[in-house]
């Protein structure tokens, strides 16, 4: 142990990495395992953004941008938004760029709540949310939704806003969802705004995979509450683009002026280069989303055919890149103890739902931003299992 | 006002802007006035540096790297110390990459900081360490120093260190420092770390400037405490490379595990191209540095030169682009008065003390990584300001 080991904080020793990295760590250079954890598009960066950034460096595009991020980025997300989502935001002030989604995220929580204070998530739900409430010392409150679609209703959440009161700082909504894929229909959407209207809360709207829905329709909530809904998004999952670490936030100029000082203190701007390829994949990048979200959806439609031959009970996907399993109620053990059992029997690595809630659900995520020949190898491994297991549903 | 702005922390509100950024804002963009407000190398990125980072990007590295960086990466940080510094650091576990150094000082402070915990700041200083200590709600202490060359002193540091106890979790030393261009000698440096041993404080080294020292000897307080030190740099100064984002700790692998942590909830990893190109500006690099060194230098004889013949005072600048100009006391008003004199007058911009040091400071930083034109313009407008004003020093 070093000297100043002692001076790590308890609750940052406590702090459990990600266990989507975890499994990622373990299974991902084992050729013999088809990986499935990680929700990495499979896909390449489209050529004509890789030539903006190549064109950037060119241009000597080298030095320090903006703190809030090249004017060309921020005004490219404001045209984005609105030819896309009917959302408008001004590029002066009401739109500011992070590392990635992350930094966004990282960013609302550490800048809105103080220690003590509560941050709500629904759950199921992208671990990133609770590591940071917790890094801040906030209470993150797991909002515990049912099957089999897991989302938070008005009624659930009500109570939780009523329960911890003016504690609560910060809500999570994260839709398309990861882990489970669903999504809330525009009603869905309108009776949690009618509830959302009445509580002092600030809304962290996570619509990352909002350009990846297959069915049904996307009314962002920052459409309905503007003024209380922190937008964010990136062009990691639309434009395969996860390695340029190029995200936004969007939302009410006094809040984001105070948000982009946690940023600025954080790591000062991003670099420049991938903010001028992020432009260019905002500005020309449409074809390239569609063909790809084309693709995700013939193996969401492969993957719902299998798994229903196979007998695998599942949530029904709508949108991001994700199928949401429910483990057979003859397998005997928790969701770790399943993602153990695919792994080693049918060289499957998948994620447990215990990376995503500290309740027990007994599901486990597939990504399907993988190829269809190793989508197909995974059938056959699951189908495998499922039989030998003799698996059935109570 | 929007409806969720009252959730935005008294503290955050009240936390000020980087002064730096503000009047690089203010006079960047004015024709009529010479900028030498930014620490920022005039330099482009070198060519070989840009071609790496375009092969990186031909070669599809566009995906997630792992979260310490890349392998690559972190082994040119090993090679590069060892043979710069006599520093020796595994790749594996006692290296992480971050968001440029400024992710470094923030992981650092925000990791190992809880809610009224001690900083210690010896000022001036740059203002990233203090905007990190009050974002954690922890007290950022300013250290006191002296002029001429404003540097800490055993004693000084000693009657911090007893005075806040067990309170200090971290102690910063910068040098070559910003905003002085002092550095410390390696008895200094060695009568520091004598004292330091004694106390279970982690050090936050920041020597971004070391590569940057035109007279003496630079002794790494790693060298000498490398159990409890966190040796903090990047390739933003020395490689010309402030828009690219690359910057690294070392230290001992248990306090590194848990800081990866911090800086993984924040932004989970840099982006995969720019650590590739600071690989090779790593690998590669040592002659741009040492060509860019010869020109800082030049410059920094023209400025000294300069200086001496207007009759400003000045505490002697060993290192880093800047010099440290102390205000004539026949000028009534403290430092950020003067600064709007310059630019008034002199049509200069400069940063005042203010900028680095609640402590009312006389003194004002020039940055001299800016052209020789530029600089020749300024010195023209500083002589005819101080003649114009009859300056003189009691």
């Amino acid at each position: 142990m070093s000297k100043i080991a002692s001076l790590v904080p308890e609750s940052l020793k406590a702090s459990k990495p990600s266990l989507i990295r975890v499994l990622n760590n373990k299974y991902g250079s084992d050729p013999e395992v088809v990986n499935l954890t990680v929700g990495e598009p499979d896909f390449k960066t489209a050529d004509h953004v890789k030539l903006a950034a190549i064109k950037s460096i060119l241009d000597d595009h080298t030095h320090y941008p903006h703190n809030w991020g090249t004017p060309g980025l921020r005004s490219a997300i404001s045209e984005y938004l609105a030819d896309d989502l009917d959302l408008h935001y001004d590029p002066e002030g009401e739109i500011f760029v992070t590392e990635g989604a992350s930094g966004a995220i990282s960013t609302i929580i550490a800048g809105l709540c103080q220690p003590g204070d509560v941050v709500l998530i629904p759950c199921p739900a992208y671990t990133l949310y609770r590591i940071n409430a917790e890094l801040r010392d906030a209470k993150a409150v797991e909002l515990e939704t049912a099957e089999p679609d897991f989302k938070v209703t008005p009624e659930l959440l009500k109570k939780a806003l009523d329960k911890y009161g003016e504690k609560v700082k910060v809500l999570v909504l994260n839709y398309p969802v990861n882990p489970t894929g669903v999504t809330y229909t525009p009603d869905e959407v309108r009776a949690l705004a009618d509830l959302l209207k009445n509580y002092n809360v600030a809304i962290l709207d996570d619509e990352i995979y909002a350009d990846l829905l297959y069915e049904g329709e996307h009314l962002p909530m920052a459409k309905l509450l503007p003024d209380q809904t922190l937008y964010v998004s990136g062009v990691s999952k639309n434009a395969a683009m996860t390695g340029w670490r190029v995200g936004y936030i969007c939302g009410p100029h006094d809040v984001l002026g105070a948000l982009a000082k946690v940023h600025q203190a954080a790591i000062s701007t991003n670099a420049t280069m991938n903010m001028d390829a992020a432009e260019e994949a905002l500005r020309h990048g449409k074809a390239d989303t569609a063909q790809m979200k084309a693709e995700y959806d013939r193996r969401r439609q492969f993957l719902m055919t299998a798994m229903d031959k196979i007998g695998f009970h599942y949530t029904k996907p709508m949108g991001a890149f994700y199928l949401w399993v429910k483990i057979p109620d003859s397998f005997d053990g928790d969701s770790m103890a399943y993602a153990e059992h695919l792994a080693e029997k049918a060289k499957v690595a998948i994620v447990p739902a215990a990376a995503f809630t500290k309740l027990p659900v007994r599901y486990f995520r597939i990504s399907y931003a993988a190829s269809m020949e190793k989508l197909k190898r995974a059938v056959d491994g699951l189908a495998k299992v499922f039989a030998e297991d003799g698996s059935f549903y109570d």
